[in-house]
């Protein structure tokens, strides 16, 4: 057999927009064709995007789809093979997800999916340049499925769309090798990349040898074409000059996940620029630097809204971050405005705190009213999880870009990126200052969080064993939790889901996010004992 | 064989509330044993609430479940076999809704179901008074497992949680009559009644004949003992005085479920009264009125806020409804506010209609949080489908009593109380205006919700026919709809989701509610081509 070159497609699809999808596709291919492929293989679903909710079901949507796929298959040269994810249905008109491929003119709906061949492995192969590959699609690699006889596959294609989460690198490359193991041939993986809604796919598209072991890989978070030379033996890079891409620390690939899928949501829902009120403090700080990063500083307004309880070294942490950065500043103090509902209402306590926020929050969409623009909520994870925001106040906007990440770690993404900025020799976006100041909302003089919540580090520990990892109170006070915080803590997450349920999504960055698997009733009189 | 009284406990549960489901199953199977019962069946999941979401997966939930069941199980007399529906966990500790019997001191577990007979028939029953019945549990009547040999049962035991919605009942009595003519038994079924965060569980639980064909029934919407006598032929009421409930049109269903979702909600979560804004339009005019019913005039604070576009006759209007029905009346003219927001930030157009929504809202989460109360928003199905509401304006509350009611029903529900009072000789709380006039925001002067929507009676046709039987455009131009009627609404109920991802939750009264049934991406560019 003669070796084979195979290019994987890693692309950005945006969900419905079947011009836009096929068009990026066809423009893969002729790149794809340039670089001398026989072989082109796109993600999961890269037709129509993922996932689709109830447009899957749409009739007129499959139709679409169905049209989109015999448009771009016209345009597919006969010396290449494509193999791309999209919509079909069955017999019954039931949407699911298949890989087809399109050969000599030729469309052929390849497997319907679980992310591994399918028992008929015979029915399920592709033959290239008298190589053998299975076919399969899915979100997830399984490793399910049949092992076909010895002998009959020189390798697998596989189509993903596995979304992105903290650590998930490392078990996808586990599940590879378990998959390898069972069929020993080498494996070729396309995943997607690009946000949707909370999810953020990261490519991390691959190619192993027999036993698994990942050999090549596309850069994440960024689209890409990745040619590999396929002789049966191990796969091998094309160009000469590959280097695997340098693996993310956790920090960083937190932070590029999630500027991704800022970009991404306001790009595809059809903004040119985000507004966010700047307090400076290091929630608000650490949005609007993602934000510049994300779509760049003169899209970005950002507000300082003062009131009487704001400090002097918060407003001046706001004014240096608008200038290290560039973005859009504007001041508008709120005192006049709390003055006038406080002559109507006389609000005190909690309600005059929230009183500050809302008419912070009614300002920023009245800006997103009147000049368009995405407003960005700046709540953290650990907040959000105990209630510690206000609803209607800081809590407006269309998206929230640290809603899946804990206070602690909010701390470890403005460190990272001021090093960036240090070993770029740019000017650190993010002022010490910020970073280095004990949290406060300044809605009271002298405010602190520690007032009200116990500290982050502890609080960050506790809800990731309680709600993370699903530990019950007696095994949190047994790991070391003080029994009156583990009670405390319980009962405001309890007493914040119907906050949650209101607040605008944001990425999901860990297995944990508290709106996509936290499914708590709003209604419970459920209270663990604690002794 | 001799006659068996059997009692059917209809009872309203609270997640979690251990204490108080096992009381209240305590007190029932007291009335029962006093009023001569033999067997008391209860709903499914009744000790535990439902749905359980997380909560079931807690291994402490599932301790305390099993504990609750051992204390209800300790104070069955010996001369009465209690069945009851609560959560179980398998061998590997994955939690499953069990049917349990309580008999002579012993508690066994029946059944897991699905809402029919296990195939394993003989292993599931029960024999009582030397009956047998088969047992099963689950949250609708599926019809599905296999039929016993013949004779082998004398009747089914089934454990309902069946929520509401428009229909439902009709549609469980044709099942109920399919499943009986599969078994050809008699059938009694006990199903939860009351509020959980948006389900509304009916009650209806009822008994059938041989042939499926319902004998008795509770009432709907409020808990009950049913008294039934069976001696192996047809069940009759043990009370010669039983008459069957009357069924309730579908618009005072809608009604009654409503106001039962309200009140659940409200006193599940530990609220003592509502709050919510009064304009003089129908739908805050409804949503007092079923508030009044629900919970009592006294408990309903409802703010008039009058700005500069408000009408005079709507602030005679919602004086009218006060006076009517007796509610805390409150008013709070917005314009000093407005004022002093537009001397900051001179706002216009769409910015300036919000404002005065925005301003409405803030002063209610300002009341709430100085006096405690739930704040409801009145916003209806039709508005929310079509993004036609003040996201952080009319949109702000924690519970949304008519979120699943078309505007065409608002209207017919507000009618339809107003019939009732008058049958009862009351005054009606709705005034007729308030039902009569042009649908408005009252946001600038003159406005009309037909400037910007479809006639309601139109459009609710076009979002029942689009959303509720997912009908095509193709398919809604050839039923008649306007090509550019179509595509407007189309595009906007698309455009309107990341506001409804935002809305507080409200009762479930249709199969396609916003929340609960429809799922579409918020970022998605697709939209069906109209020719």
């Amino acid at each position: 057999m003669s070796a084979l070159r195979v290019a994987i497609g890693q692309v950005d699809s945006t969900v419905g927009d079947f011009t836009g999808n096929a068009d990026r596709i066809r423009a893969v291919v002729t790149d794809s064709v340039a670089g001398g492929a026989d072989l082109v293989l796109f993600p999961h679903m890269v037709l129509t995007g993922y996932p689709l909710g109830d447009l899957a079901g749409s009739t007129a949507f499959q139709a679409a789809a169905e049209s989109a796929l015999t448009s771009v298959a016209r345009d597919v040269p006969d010396d290449v093979v494509v193999v791309l994810g999209t919509l079909g249905t069955d017999d019954e008109g039931r949407p699911f997800p298949k890989a087809v491929v399109i050969q000599d003119g030729e469309i052929t709906t390849h497997t319907r999916g679980d992310g591994a061949p399918e028992d008929d492995a015979t029915g399920q192969t592709l033959t290239v340049g008298g190589f053998r590959f299975g076919v399969s699609t899915g979100t997830e690699l399984t490793g399910a499925g049949s092992s076909p006889q010895d002998g009959a596959l020189d390798a697998l294609l596989v189509l993903y769309a596995s979304p992105f989460e903290v650590g998930h690198q490392a078990a996808r490359d586990r599940l590879r090798r378990a998959c390898a193991g069972k069929f020993g041939v080498p494996m070729f993986a396309a995943n997607l990349v690009g946000g949707q809604d909370d999810l953020i796919f990261d490519g991390d598209s691959c190619v192993t040898g027999r036993d698994g072991a990942v050999v090549l890989r596309c850069p994440a978070f960024r689209e890409d074409v990745l040619f590999v030379d396929f002789d049966g033996s191990t796969p091998r890079a094309a160009d000469p000059a590959y280097v695997e891409p340098p693996q993310s620390d956790p920090v960083g690939e937190i932070y590029e996940a999630i500027t991704l899928g800022l970009r991404d949501y306001v790009r595809k829902n059809g903004f040119d620029k985000v507004i966010l009120g700047l307090s400076g403090g290091i929630d608000s700080a650490l949005v609007a630097t993602m934000a510049c990063d994300a779509i760049g500083a003169a899209n970005v307004i950002a507000v300082s809204m003062p009131s009487a309880y704001s400090t002097q070294h918060s407003r001046d942490d706001a004014a240096a971050l608008a200038k290290a950065t560039g973005l859009d500043y504007r001041v508008q103090p709120i005192n006049t405005l709390v003055d006038a509902v406080q002559q109507e209402l006389a609000l005190s306590g909690v309600a005059e705190e929230n009183l500050q926020a809302r008419l912070r929050g009614l300002i920023l969409m009245a800006i997103s009213n009147s000049e368009g623009g995405l407003v960005l909520a700046p709540g953290n994870k650990s907040e959000l999880a105990v209630g510690y925001s206000t609803i209607y106040g800081d809590a407006v906007g269309g998206f929230a870009p640290i809603c899946d990440v804990l206070k602690t770690m909010v701390w470890q993404l403005a460190t990272w990126r001021n090093t960036q900025a240090r070993h770029r020799g740019e000017p650190e976006p993010i002022p010490q200052h910020t970073i280095t100041k004990p949290a406060s909302a300044e809605l009271r003089p002298g405010q602190q969080d520690s007032d009200t919540l116990p500290r982050y580090d502890e609080l960050d520990a506790l809800l990731h064993a309680y709600l993370g990892e699903r530990r019950s109170a007696a095994e949190l006070i047994a790991a070391g939790f003080a029994p009156q915080t583990v009670q405390r803590v319980m009962r405001m997450v309890a007493g914040a889901e119907w906050k949650r349920r209101q607040y605008p999504l944001g990425p999901r960055v860990t297995s944990w996010a508290l709106d996509r698997d936290l499914h708590l009733p709003v209604t419970s009189a459920w209270q663990e004992q604690i002794d």
